[in-house]
């Protein structure tokens, strides 16, 4: 039995095209908002301190990703996450290289104490840089297995109150109670930038349909590993790969989806 | 009878292949050089306040865009367009978002007020958001038809003495007093992200092939909504389509132009 | 006899994956990266002031490109530059646009004095504004021969003590006593925008590989000609030979690459 109804979620969210604002990284500003356009949503970025508060209200998710920060970037995140909560609008975060520079850990943990986060997606070593002293030292390399990227995502969703998703192989998703294995995706994902920063998006956008950030986690990460499996089929190589991902974000039917996603309540 | 003789003016811009100079929002500055590029054009993108006047005098048309704002650009803007004006090089304004927030809706007042615009190119909403309290009132859902948006445009026109461009299904061209329809186009062109930004660029491409404004609208919109249909007759999902349109921009030859717009005076 | 082992560095590349931090303009970035990963190296993009030094410190390589310049990014340039030198982190230069506004031809000469560049690469006007007076007052139309561009690149390379690489239908690679000729490349490839700033990032992933510079960017520039001219063999329009690129640069096998390789020491 299917964990979620994803057939239903996807067809309303084809169908109310919820705005979702982004203040993401320059790298993949477009192939974000081509992604959100194919799988269905509509995309706007907006980063101006002057203005971000305003845009926001007009979205039904908000996406913080901190790819390329700046000073007066992340004043605005904060500026738009704080209008997002008092509006509850979910705000969905994308830690891009936490752990690699002390601005990024900072400003994790920043916006982890300041807001209220919906979900956090990362991959291991972004989430690890959140988590106890204890975990962080043993670094990155300590996590070899599902099990033990599900002991760091639930140690962080725990911490920070939000739904955390670690992206690998094999997906885990948790609110620090339940856990969910994602397995749908494919390798050649990985050859593509802005992959995981579109899958946060896909994330957000069925975050503007559900109320329920677990399920909108697990939608978007069956929802877009589902659509790389499908362009795999289509491409094997990166430039025609990514070509074929944003085709398969636009085709997959309610059907298709619920038969493909591969999730898995442990 | 054809309106404008496209098809001379296409060759001559692929022939003098005209520098445009962009100050144009993050998401799309790549698929605007390529459409530039694609089409026969220069493209350049300079924002610094340092350099705008500089790269401005260099250029044969200057397009502002204001999807992703922020101070400093705006600054920029300004300053460019200004020295534009000063050397009769033709400025073109995307007011992206204008009426979503009060930072674009005055931003694009104050650069109307400030600059002789050429042509100004948005959709309804954004257009609509110049107009006179009355009109802005009623909103953008007063918009149902052709005629509404002829009517918004033209107040527009008188108003900041450009020539305004509506575009949707039909789009609305003119200078307040004359008044041109494009029925070129295809609804694929909504499911990649920067088309409107793109179709404003080869607006101005073809602002620097000749000194009508009105002209070089009709072209601009003829050509790339045309370039949008002949792209959907090979790709029918958003990652294909997107480069078969590019391919298209750069395949059309100028009998093809002259003989697929779609342009009507009425 | 082939000049240099040149499957063996890709072989090495596409083992090694090395980190390339790039600090380049917004047109580009997502190309860039998508370069890099295609041919097997990481990418990274990091420009705040705050981060620069540290993130800089993880990479094999570290690219200036300055397309997009402000003031801000100029401060974050030097300062990662200064970090990577004294790491002994090779720093290739891509001067975008220097000799078009004083900006950038300061910048490019300011970048020269205060850092140690291992390789610059670009057009011969580019190049150009660098040199002396009397080469320079005869501007780049005095450039109309291999011989003439040769000799605008040594002189840059003995001033600057960098390899100079001057890209054109036949490349010339410099350290300013041995001279290379690469005549690998296509037409097609100036019908996308951020070619040239990708075989920048070529050279600089080569560069994270090999301590000789002059192999580095005689490796780059053989490499991204040669998926260029394989490209060209799939596709003749802009859109489609932009995927058609992404795919060679990750298609091309070490033997392919030391067979296709057009380099002559002359």
């Amino acid at each position: 039995m299917a964990l979620y109804d994803l057939g239903s979620l996807l067809e309303r969210l084809r169908k109310e095209r919820p705005l979702v604002h982004n203040i993401t990284n320059y790298v993949v500003m477009n192939f974000t908002a081509n992604t959100l356009l194919a799988m269905g949503a509509s995309p706007v970025m907006a980063h101006a301190v002057a203005e971000v508060e305003e845009m926001v209200a007009l979205a039904r998710a908000f996406v913080i990703n901190i790819g390329t920060l700046s000073e007066h970037w992340i004043e605005a995140m904060l500026k738009g996450g704080k209008r997002a909560n008092a509006l509850h609008i979910p705000v969905i975060l994308d830690p891009v290289g936490s752990g690699a520079t002390s601005l990024r850990t900072r400003t994790f943990q920043m916006m982890a104490g300041e807001l209220k986060l919906a979900v956090v997606r990362g991959n291991a070593s972004e989430i690890l840089s959140y988590a106890s002293e204890a975990a962080r030292t043993k670094g990155v390399d300590s996590i070899h297995s599902v099990e033990q990227a599900a002991a760091a995502a639930g140690e962080t969703a725990r911490r920070t109150g939000a739904v955390v998703a670690i992206t690998g192989p094999v997906d885990v998703i948790t609110d620090g109670n339940t856990l969910i294995h994602c397995s749908n995706g494919h390798p050649l994902l990985g050859t593509v930038t802005g992959t995981g920063c579109a899958a946060t998006a896909a994330i957000a956008a069925f975050a503007g349909i559900t109320p329920d950030p677990l399920e909108a986690a697990a939608a978007g990460l069956a929802f877009f590993g589902f659509a790389g499996e499908l362009a795999a089929e289509k491409a094997q190589t990166p430039g025609s790969y990514q070509v074929a991902l944003l085709d398969a974000l636009y085709e997959i039917t309610p059907e298709q989806l619920q038969a493909g996603a591969k999730l898995e309540r442990t």
